[in-house]
């Protein structure tokens, strides 16, 4: 399928939704610059991103169901699936618009961060919270005949849950402004990306996609996570190798990782195999609003070899997860394909 | 029902529902120091307050099931209804901690606001959203094999969006740093009571009992939402009149509205039949941090005898809510005597 033609028609779909959410709000008897701002906030906030992960839920439904174009869809059917993916983005948005004031960012998707445009500030908290709740008056209004409305609403609340644990994690294991290295651990590592990313961001679509088509027996829903589940975790252990070694012509930023304090794949790995002295360094240096520290701790990494290691992970992960496709079980209409589709856009990727 | 009795058996539900919810992260696999710190987060900010809303589901189910004492409930039945008293003791500590954040409170119930504890900081808002998602945790525990299961879940993101909105309009109309009286109305007031209070506190508890008990025609929560509705909103009126003219040994505070720019029912019905002379009196000292200007509100909304405009007003919807009340259609087991229940707790109540 192709990409530009995939995207423009799931965007296409994001103003009729809006429509939909400003009508629940009319029909309330809102007040016109509530409702203003509410639509301000669910534009600026929700599209605009790459969408991976609305796309995601449209092209795993499609590999269910052997759909070869869009046009294989029905057209309440697109809408259905591409409300799905909707429904993460917005997820995603109530997670980021309240990441970026507990990191205190500036920008996100090239714009001010929500809460520093003009006249927003705390206000954004509620506005993350609405973003939420938006879900489940979309999902309410357009599944709640479907079979399968009470899994959707399960999955939404367990994944929710999911991802609070693995950002309260982080947030305690890796504050920006006080620097502990004692408190990371590849173990916690993997606890917070999992949590964080891998069930939102893997597990989700594709759970979403297998209710909708039908195919969402229990093993079939546990064939998916058992691959999705590491298969985010490479993702996110990628995205922090790439962070530090990846060019930044090549990923379109520079890494601030190093500088932000960030409990990454990077750090936990060189703190399991450096010697006193390497730590002593690392002590000193990571996580420090400084480019000459931040410059010492990438020569240690060299030094250590943790691109290395990384090339290593990379081919383990991947012969693994690859193993593990090969043996789903296709008996009841799950297909591994749709775990490959995921495989293949991550494996060697640059950017 | 003894209230200290029934205050003390509900209250003793709250540790097993912590309990369930560390078990949930411990199968997980989270971190004992996150752990603790979700625990630390539960215990601050659920319990502690009146438990109102909380007590009211018992209190409402006991009495569409005709019980007379505590000692008629099953020992199961009694803990699912507390529990639903306490998903809502839950939902409000979500909107709580938030709300502090955004009104930059200092204190509430006596202590510390949560992200004024030390080391908590934004931490606060991940925190509430961690209270919310408990909820969802809780019901699927205890409720997922319940014919009325998926009610519940609808019932929860209706009121928790609705109660949104109500904040939203709220915070934009009346931000504590920025004074425009020409935002306000009746009408907006009307909303924002109505919504950022009476669903959750009014509506809510009542519809959980009746869905518990089995008495959920669609025509018998039409009933209870249209006299519980306009009472919650009569409750918000009368909180907002305590705080101007009530007498601080009795409310047990001294009221701050006038100072904090609260869009109350007294500004609102003062704007309304205010001259120009006194409109500008108004736009100069309301919403200020001065008891000087205070005062002068006061005197002025004691001129405009709003004092009096509150009793005919109270004496007005009492009427109108008794007569509602008196034909409630009891046919499908629906109780009046849950309405008046309500009614007889706020009627001239003075704290
Ligand atoms: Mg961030
Ligand atoms: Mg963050
Ligand atoms: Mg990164
Ligand atoms: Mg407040
Ligand atoms: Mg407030
Ligand atoms: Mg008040």
């Amino acid at each position: 399928m192709d990409k530009t033609q995939s995207r423009t028609k799931f965007l296409a779909v994001f103003p009729d939704l809006v429509d939909d959410l400003v009508a629940v709000t009319k029909q309330y008897g809102m007040p016109e610059d509530a409702i203003e701002w509410f639509k301000g906030s669910l534009n600026y906030n929700t599209p605009g991103g790459k969408l991976n992960r609305g796309l995601s839920v449209v092209d795993t439904y499609a590999l269910l169901k052997g759909y070869k174009s869009l046009d294989d869809f029905s057209e309440e059917e697109y809408k259905k699936t591409a409300i799905l993916g909707w429904c993460i983005e917005l997820l995603q948005a109530y997670f980021l618009v309240a990441d970026d004031m507990m990191d205190k960012s500036i920008t996100r998707r090239g714009q001010p961060c929500w809460y520093r445009v003009e006249g927003v500030n705390e206000i954004a908290i509620n506005d993350s919270f609405m973003l939420e709740g938006a879900l489940y008056v979309l999902l309410k209004k357009y599944f709640r005949e479907d079979s399968y409305y009470v899994n959707l609403l399960e999955l939404f609340h367990d994944v929710t849950f999911q991802t609070e644990l693995g950002q309260l994690l982080d947030l305690i294991t890796a504050p920006e402004d006080s620097v502990d290295l004692s408190k990371f651990s590849l173990s916690k590592h993997s606890f917070i990306v999992i949590y964080k990313t891998a069930y939102y961001s893997f597990y989700l679509p594709v759970a979403l996609a297998m209710y909708m088509a039908g195919v969402a027996d229990d093993a079939d829903l546990k064939q998916a996570h058992d691959v999705l589940i590491p298969l985010g975790e490479y993702f996110q252990i990628q995205d922090d190798y790439l962070d530090c070694f990846g060019k930044p012509e090549d990923i379109g930023k520079v890494g601030t990782d190093i500088l932000d304090n960030k409990c990454s794949w990077v750090i936990n790995t060189a703190l399991q195999i450096c010697t006193p002295e390497q730590r002593a360094l690392l002590d000193e240096n990571y996580g420090r609003k400084d480019a000459a520290k931040e410059a010492k701790c990438k020569q240690l990494f060299n030094e250590l070899k943790i691109d290395q290691l990384y090339q290593e992970y990379e081919e383990k992960i991947t012969t693994e997860l690859r193993a593990k496709i090969a043996k789903v079980d296709e008996s009841r209409g799950f297909k591994g394909q749709v775990l490959t589709a995921f495989l293949d856009k991550i494996y060697k990727r640059k950017k």
